[in-house]
């Protein structure tokens, strides 16, 4: 068994709560998953990543294979053991990392040859080498090899990056069952493994989006995910697409958005029945000062909460909202203080998990609601 | 009333635990204070000091003066709210840092007129102005306003910023017991105020430094620094003047070394009767990759960690050695991720305020220590 996933209730048209039961972790959805592309959630140690109420992280197969190497990790018995984390973890296939952080990339039907960005070493990645390496990692899913296609893209070029990531969605399917028992923490775990998702790509067309999920369903995945979105589409494309694809995905199982977005955009992507989603954005935006609240954005760098003594979020009940003022932060930034990245992130991360705890209740049958 | 010392017990010759009553924390010592030069322990929250035990932690007037400036930390009611810290405060006299990193000084008897290494704006310190200064920040222990002699120092230089030390320490206490009262959170504390320490100076010159402990002694301080240590100095010097000094102390006030040191050496001088002492060191030398362990030195980049699965300290118990491995450290560092710097020095951290924790234990009466 790899995982579970059972709807406990929903909404129209087709939000849901539900319960995904992985090796790690139930996972209580719609969920956000902060994202630790080398390892970390960036400037949030683990102890406080669990105390905001994060269920699932993301690794990156692309950085944690160039270090400190898919082998080490397997070695020292898998990602969750080596970054200290018991709940559950997600890795992406390095599909996206390759197309947009390596250099001197080759595709060929194969795969993909890249030089590292790190060191300008070569490697290749085909399917069955990115399954191989997220064996390796150990995540509780991991996801199909891909070509993320970019944007704009014209017609031509979707179809050919289509045809690519659907013949590799297959090459990784079979790739996984044949080696997935050999994940290294299968026996503590009652002999469960890893799950599998497959990613629905055909960039801005909503035709060959909806052939890619139909082929995909096909094939028969744990999961679905929509991906090569919030790639610079205007937004109203964005849930264009999620909007063609959601239907075509199996009820019965977990859909997820790849890489989405704003505090509003992840409320109404779990609001239509998108029950994952993961993006770099609420850490990322906190190193660079800008706070999301109750009260709107704010770029806590500004002049005028020099001396604000409020809380970040007056209507928060983080950790950081509870202890520090706006001044305070904002002198960290100021004083260039690695402090300031840290509680910055507390509080976004927070905030973005605090919404999707609100769309989870919401989901909840009035019955259930008045009980709690 | 300022501060209360009561002395619990000791041992020969000269080492002591003792009860240092400030108006935000009981302090027990001797202690280690972290160093928060910009009103952050580097890379490490509040809450996370506190859990390690830290009693007072320091703030520096040079920096905190130049940003957020000390007339705004006195509007936002004093620096422990500023930085949301409710225990013990101590400000240095920003003496040391005008000598370290400003530009353009010009010394008088009058002050230190310098350019800021932020923005080169020209400013002014007085003894009273950093009195001034130190009341608007409110730490429960400020600094008499001192010249930091370098290291080497013929004997007139010494003899001649020996001087000006000993006339700012005069100034600086006539100013602070005129404006005492005026710190900003006096009425939440029973009407107590802050304390000032004189800073003991006089080069590697053991009669220098006799005949400065003298004149302060006279002056009568709340408590005695011995200060200029640790400048460059071979380490026998710095011991050689630490015992100079000691002896001609009062033995009923705290004497605090600063700016020390190595944990062997804390261990040492608080075995020899120094009350406190504060150092950048677990906290520099963490984000630079050194942790210092009951086995040692590591250089936690060092590539035989890079599968060591133990943790950092086997002896330790602080949340970073009981959660996480040397090899997760290392990699940390290696990818340059910021909670490198997070965990490395509440590793630190913790090694030093242990130091101190079992120095404490061993000055305690055999009857006592078999109760607890």
């Amino acid at each position: 068994m790899s995982l579970t996933f059972k709807i406990l209730s929903g909404s129209n048209p087709g939000g849901r709560r539900a319960r995904l039961d992985l090796p790690h972790q139930v996972v209580e959805t719609p969920v956000f998953m902060p994202v630790g592309t080398a390892g970390s959630v960036k400037a949030v140690a683990q102890d406080v990543l669990e105390s905001l109420g994060a269920q699932i992280i993301l690794g990156n197969t692309y950085h944690l294979y160039l270090r400190p190497g898919h082998e080490a990790i397997r070695r020292m018995r898998g990602l969750h053991r080596f970054i200290s984390w018991p709940r559950a973890m997600l890795t992406d296939s390095g599909g996206f990392q390759v197309f947009s952080l390596s250099q001197l990339r080759k595709v060929t039907d194969d795969g993909v040859q890249f030089r590292s960005h790190l060191d300008g070493s070569s490697h290749t990645f085909t399917p069955e080498h990115s399954i191989d390496v997220q064996i390796a990692l150990g995540a509780d899913i991991a996801m199909a090899f891909d070509e993320c296609t970019e944007y704009p893209a014209d017609r031509n070029r979707a179809e050919e990056s289509l045809r690519l990531t659907m013949a590799w969605a297959r090459r990784s399917l079979e790739h996984f069952k044949k080696h997935r028992e050999s994940v290294v923490w299968r026996d503590e775990f009652e002999g469960r493994t890893q799950s599998l998702f497959g990613i629905v790509q055909g960039g801005m067309y909503g035709d060959l989006r909806r052939q890619c999920a139909e082929r995909l369903v096909e094939m028969d995945f744990d999961g679905y995910a929509i991906g090569g979105l919030s790639v610079g589409e205007p937004r109203e494309l964005t849930l264009e697409m999620i909007a063609e694809v959601l239907p075509l995905l199996p009820k019965d199982k977990p859909r997820y958005v790849m890489g989405v977005g704003y505090p509003d955009e992840i409320d109404l992507y779990a609001r239509m029945g998108v029950d994952m989603m993961d993006c770099v954005l609420p850490t990322r935006a906190a190193r660079h000062a800008l706070l999301f609240t109750s009260e709107g954005r704010l770029n806590i760098k500004n002049k005028q909460f020099a001396e604000d003594q409020s809380p970040p979020d007056p209507a928060c009940q983080c950790p950081v909202c509870r202890r520090y003022s706006r001044a305070y932060l904002r002198h960290l930034m100021q004083a260039g203080e690695p402090l300031a990245a840290t509680l910055n992130s507390t509080h976004n991360l927070a905030y973005y998990l605090g919404i999707m705890q609100r769309v989870r209740a919401s989901f909840e049958p009035p019955a259930q609601r008045d009980q709690s």
